[in-house]
This record gives structure tokens, sequence and C-alpha cells, in this order.
């Protein structure tokens, strides 16, 4: 018998299959439905409601990229919150930053935390940090009322969709601005231009509505719908290529799979029609 | 009944599907299987032995990267070579260069062409432009042969199997070489860095072992294996960046969905993994 995943790619009337060696964990959660399963080629891979979460062959673009760009950019991050990521792979490439001091994680299920620690230390291990400290508690709930403030707030959340919904709004991003000190930044994982472009457009304008400066950057990650992944980079006060900091990029000695120096300007270099989805709101 | 193309994706055991409203075209030709189909999320899709070789939902990034990237670096481009290219997009984007005199295609399939022609004008069309020139023959035995010069040679090849083999090796490269002007340059599709690195890297290694200059950029090409999708760049004296022609590209006037003056720069900012792959060779 040959074990087979499909993700429904239902923006084109299209899917995404791979073949599935083993079954490592399935729940169903208070929340969404939760599988661990590993595969030939892509590692083990985390799905929830049937959506690709990560492979393992792929989260360094994503997890580097959500990371390491916002914390070049602000001149000494030190507090972060990292909203949803209960899979750890954010949590970790912060805690390679030595100006981090702290960073809490606001996930909602603690259900994908503990079976991705079990399963796949490799992205989840660093959960158990000391620096990490992991509420599971509704996001929504928690910018509203807390009096915590961060440097860099990072949203690593699942699709607009059930779960993942309130996460998209412009209240949501007014609560988050509200906990960022002065020269606070906030990057949210924005979707795919080519295949959601509607989507992509309304966080724009959302964003807009709530920080004075917000730009957008693209990635490439494969196993994501049309491997054309945004991220909206929003401030109160940095840009993100004349505040970059590359010298202490150069002197932190770190070395990444998918980000570079380079790279930080050109992720920035977007297409023309995505250049038009974001800025013509 | 609900009609579904699959494109197997044996680099990871997987595969990519989508529905199809109407096939428009089927046949075999002497040298491959070809299939122009109806979708309807995608535009008409064009099939060569199972594998998608354009869609008109994102053929503009394909064609407009393999084409404006290196005729914005040329200061004069006015003879223009496409290899393969037989559906006509690379041609297309060619002529709406100024300084275009003539092209020649040179295309193993003509049952391809003839098919693009009637069945997919918006790509096709422009082959009938009295500034082109197809001739139906092997590319191979072509640039062996011919005593034509080039400013500019475009590889817009199918995958190095069967049909394509030939123009992947490094004696094709040497006569391409031989064709070209002074400061004549060559761009070539160059596959998958994220799913067929070894591939890559071999095209790296063949190209650098005849061309001075060889630097390789990127673009988000969804419909393509993984969608990150790799471009080489190599010339006798000519710099990707250093000679951009800004000011020809402002001139020009032209609009493009995907290339832009920054982007041109962007794309050659390449992840540290795929750096890696075509610099170590």
């Amino acid at each position: 018998m040959s074990l087979r995943f499909t993700e429904e790619y239902p923006e084109i009337n299209g899917a995404f299959s791979f073949e599935v060696t083993r079954v490592l964990y399935t729940a169903r959660s208070p929340f969404q439905k939760i599988e661990i399963v590993e595969t030939t080629h892509l590692g083990k891979v985390l799905l929830l409601d049937d959506l690709v979460m990560f492979t393992e062959k792929d989260e360094f673009v994503y997890h580097e990229m959500i990371s390491h760009v916002p914390l070049f950019v602000h001149p000494e991050p030190k507090r972060i919150l990292v909203v949803g990521g209960g899979d750890g792979g954010t949590v970790r490439e912060c805690l390679r930053h030595d100006t981090v001091e702290r960073i809490d994680l606001v996930e909602i299920d603690e259900m994908v935390s503990q079976a991705c620690i079990q399963y796949v230390p490799s992205l989840a291990g660093k959960l158990l940090s000391d620096k990490v400290n992991c509420r599971f508690l509704d996001a929504v709930e928690y910018v509203r009322k807390t009096s915590e403030t961060y440097d860099v707030i990072l949203i690593d959340s699942t699709d607009p969709v059930s779960v993942g919904e309130g996460l998209f709004t412009r209240e949501f991003y007014r609560n988050c601005f509200n906990c960022l000190t002065d020269h606070g930044v906030l990057v949210a994982q924005s979707e795919s231009p080519a295949w959601a472009p509607e989507l992509v457009q309304s966080i724009s304008r959302k964003l807009r509505a709530v920080f004075p400066n917000v730009h957008f950057y693209q990635a490439h990650i494969p196993t994501y719908p049309s491997g054309h992944w945004a991220f909206a980079f929003a401030s109160k006060t940095l840009h993100p290529l004349k505040d970059y900091q590359e010298e202490r990029y150069r002197n932190a000695g770190l070395s990444f799979k998918y980000y570079n120096s380079d790279l930080h300007f050109g992720a920035f270099a977007l297409p023309t029609f995505f250049r038009e989805l974001v800025d013509a709101v």
C-alpha cells in the first residue's frame, strides 16, 4: 500500500500531493486536526486541517525570512512576541540573535507545540529554552489586554480561516501596534500574491490603516500554495532597507541557508503585479 | 465527468494536478506528445510529454524574465537567437525592444509552433512577424554549423531529457559562445535550485568552462516544479548589474507584469543555498 497526502489548492482548482511513509501523530485538538507525517523526500511534515504547515525540507526558508529580516533591522531587539508559531521554528531562529532576552510565544493550540516537541525536535526543541515563555492563549485576547511591550512582533499564523481568522483584522493590528516599543517592528506572514492576491491586498490595506510604514517582501517556499510567499513588514519608524543593521549582521557571524545580506535587499524588490497589488490601496 | 491533468514531481515523490475543462489539441509529433488544454483557473496550458510548458496564468513570469534581463544589459541587442521557444512567448517579449532587428527561432518541433499559433495566439501570434525567422531544425546542429552571429542567445528549452538533452552540454554552450558577437550574452532557463540542485550545479559548471562571466538569477513560476526557477546569465564581457541599461529601460516606456528595474537587481540576490550551489564549482 502506498500512502499519499493531498492538499487541495482551491484557488486554481488544483492540488499538490506527496508520498507519506508513516503517520507519526494524529489528533483532534479543540481547534483543529493535527497530523505529523514522515515522507520520502520532504522530511517530517506538519499538517493542520489538511494544509501543509511546514516540511523539514523547506521550513528554513519561512522561518529564516519571518525572523531575520526584522531582527536585522531593529537596532537592538530584546523582547519578541511570536503570535502562533507553535511548531517552534520561528523561536529557534530568533534565539540565534544575542540581543534577544525573552520571547513570548502566544499560541492557541498547546497540542501543536507538544506534538512538535515530541516528534520534530529540530524545530520545536527551542520552545523549552529558558528565554522562551509559552502562553497557550488566544493571541487576539492577549494583545488586547496585555501591558507587556515588545521590540518585534512576528505573526506566524495559519491562513485566515477558522482559528487564524482573528489574526488578520485591523483591530488585531491596532492592538499589536499598541504593544510595540517606540521603534517596534511587526512582520506578518501574508499568503500568496500569485494565487491569493485579494488576500494580500486586504492585509496591506489593514496594516496601512494602522502603521505609518508598510513594505512587503517575498520568499520561495516550494511546499506552500504557488511557492510564492509574501511577508508584510510594518513599523513605527524603521525602514527595512535604510535601517538595515549591516554591521550587526556581519559581526553576528551566523550562517543561514536562505537569508543573507544581499537577499535582505533583493527580497523587497517585488514583481510589478505584486507591487501594484500592495501599493494601490 | 471531471477531467484532471497530473504532473508527476519525481524529485520529491509528489505531484501537481489541476482541473481541465477541455482538450483543445492532442498529437504525437516525431519528437514528443503535444497537448493544449483549457482549464478553469490557469487559462490554456501547453503540455509536452505530460509536463507543463506554460500556463496562460503565469507564462508572463518566465517569458519576461528570460528576455528582458539580458536585453536590458546588452547595449544594443539587434540580432537574437531563440533556441527552442516554439510557443512564441519569448519571441513576443523580445520584439518589444525597438533595437531588435531580427530573431531567429530554432525549434526542433514545428508541430508545437503550429499548434500554439492556432490555439494560443496570445503567445504564438508574434511568430508570424516579419522580423522573425522560424527554422524548424535541431539547434545542436544549427549552432555547430551556422556562420550567423547574435548579440543575444536565449535557451528556452524543455528539461534535459530526450529532445532537450543536447541543449545542456558543454559542447553546445561552446558553439553558442562562438556564435555570439563581441559583447554577446547568453541566457539559459536552468531548472529548479530547490528540487533539482545537482542539475543547476551541472549547468553552472558547464557554462563556467566556456564563459568568463556566469551569474544566476531567479523567478517565481508557480506552475513549474517547486515554483523556484533559475536562469543562467553567461557573457563574454558584460556584467548583469554593472552594465544594466537603466536609461534605455526608462526611455523604453514599456510596462511589464513581472519585470521592473528594481527586480532586475533583486533577481540576482540569491538565497544562500542557491549561491553555494552555483559558486562552488
